[in-house]
């Protein structure tokens, strides 16, 4: 068992593009909402049912926390859809006069631009507010102290890229490659052993926070068990990126041993994984499991190729800009991602075909009623 | 009664200087620690001696907020004390392995530069660190969810300028002046007034956020009683700048009205003022109120009086920057504290005069266990 401090240490900060720029976080994460919004009434409905609001009656504050919740808008939507279910509930026991009062934590790493999110905060909210910097793989609040955590679009980044995949001596080097899709098994193995301890920690230290009947809301970006990890269209959408770059790299616009040394942090975990994982932990029970329409749903209202292979690339680019910047530099950014939208647009019927192999899933999980 | 949302838009903010360059508060908060360093022993005597531990023992987190945090270090320094206060105590009753786990928030304005504050947090720190954006002069917390509330060099902050001071048509408009010290009688009354209303509802907020027996520990500038307003070393000073901004009036670099229409949002509160807001409320009572070295006790040090003199002008500098500069523009900075510095030490036989009008306070409350 890792001490407090070493816990701190783990979980490197993959922030989102900060400020309110054209290739922001905030003005590129729309095709999050998208899902958010079908997960809505998944969430209401889990808090209505799974919710022991009357377990709750001798404290009169409901924590909530959202981790990984980047520098919003997406955030606040989140969180009032959580409040609104809870007040529900409390008017459909006839608790209309004992509403509790909220506090909610908005959680990211400390690199995580607060500033922009505390100046967004909602002026007419009705909770107290709380930010609260760190890497979710290590523990962030008191013993038993939360009664719903929320996560969207965050667990499927890795706590880091996993060591093997960027040791030259080890069968799992990742070498002419950022990502494991068509990698050698070794490589896939070892970003699913990565997510497994990643997923054991994060479990870990939710179950300490957690109070007892508590909820726990999932929203990844996952795998459905049947398609490969080659056929998934986040997968493909990866790779074409990784692609882009080692046409950089053959152009000697970048080294190709800097391509070599750079991967992804993320992982797309099956619902059969998540099972594992929360089996493995013991504490949490799973209520629900649903499946929400893929990102590129969103894309249909959007008429032509190469808009959508557009939004594609701004989406991507707000999440990767400061890791590939760290690593590459600022100067690549513009040439790499003008070639990723045209290789996205020309190769677009990949997505359409893999169609059906998208999938981001809402597990709904709560906290059992036992030490452990 | 204001609404919860009128209560949020109260309370203008003045943040420190951010960042961590020359000018900025996290490099002249120095003078502050001295006082801060006297007050260390204080504040641990009344944890030990008032905080009562077997209440909390059903819970096993306490929770310490430090309200007008500013940016560090001087926050980390005075929570570290508090929490080995807490642990001192529990170890003097044999409750060594009832250690309770701490919760830490970090409040100040929206607009504080929260992204600096959280990259500075002790990496070993033994609390969860929390940032609460927001005015303290508004609800802040739920419900009785505090266990300790301190406040260093945050109270004397008002939430505004007093309206009429800046109003023509009213005999408290303070013409030529930026502060009240040396201002009629009305001026004076409408600081005080501003203050009494600020201490009302800052006081009612900590009532409904603090838990039975919790304490408040509030260290602010203050004024002794019996020392007139206008010979209060604090007072002083700033009044000096008043008059290095209206020189710079008479040759024309700023517009007198421009002057005239600036005040400070700041009051210097005598020990009986606050004693008056505390019965006031109601909520509270007073277990100590100790005198802490004035700020320029911490000057004895530095050699030179043009030393001394410099220390003090950064250490405005760092307080009054934004606002000055959001009045003024940014050009004017370099040459207003220039002449300050200059000012300062030609006339720094005043302070030496003055040596014993200045004063800060350590005030300890705690809330009574009574609703109210």
């Amino acid at each position: 068992m890792a001490s407090e401090k070493e816990m701190r240490n783990i979980g490197e900060a993959h922030p989102m593009k900060s400020g309110d720029g054209l290739y922001s976080y905030s003005n590129n994460s729309y095709l999050q909402r998208g899902v958010m919004n079908a997960a809505k009434q998944i969430v209401s409905e889990a808090i209505v049912e799974n919710l022991d609001i009357l377990k709750f009656s001798s404290s009169t504050t409901v924590r909530v926390a959202d981790l990984g919740c980047s520098i919003g808008p997406n955030t606040f939507f989140a969180v009032q859809n959580i409040l609104e279910a809870i007040e529900l509930k409390c008017q459909n026991q006839g608790l209309d006069s004992q509403i509790p009062e909220f506090q909610v934590f908005f959680n990211d790493h400390t690199s995580n631009d607060f500033n922009t999110l505390f100046s967004s905060l909602p002026p007419n909210r009705r909770y107290h507010a709380a930010g609260v910097p760190g890497s979710f793989y290590s523990r962030l609040f008191p013993n038993r102290s939360l009664h719903i955590v929320h996560s969207s679009f965050a667990i499927q980044w890795l706590s880091r890229v996993p060591k093997k995949v960027v040791d030259r001596s080890s069968h799992a080097w990742n070498k002419g490659r950022i990502y494991y899709p068509s990698a050698a098994d070794e490589v896939v193995e070892a970003y699913s052993a990565q997510c497994a301890e990643d997923m054991a920690r994060f479990l870990q230290a939710r179950a300490q926070e957690i109070a007892d009947g508590g909820l726990m809301i999932l929203i990844f970006a996952a795998r459905p068990d049947e398609i490969p990890h080659s056929q998934l269209v986040a997968n493909i959408m990866h790779d074409m990126l990784g692609c882009c770059l080692m046409d950089m790299a053959k152009k000697g616009i970048v080294s190709e041993e800097k391509v070599d040394m750079f991967n992804l942090p993320l992982y797309h975990m099956s619902d059969k994984e998540l099972e594992a994982a929360v089996e493995r932990n013991g504490c949490f029970s799973i209520e629900r499991m649903e499946s929400l329409p893929p990102i590129s749903s969103t894309l249909q209202s959007l008429v032509s190729t190469r808009h959508k292979a557009q939004a594609i690339s701004f989406h991507v680019r707000a999440a990767m800009e400061d890791l590939i910047k760290a690593h590459f530099g600022e100067e690549i950014l513009d040439q790499l991602f003008d070639s990723y939208s045209k290789k996205l647009e020309q190769e677009y019927s990949l997505f359409e075909s893999a169609g059906t192999s998208a999938l981001n899933l809402c597990a709904v999980l709560k906290r059992k009623t036992m030490n452990c």
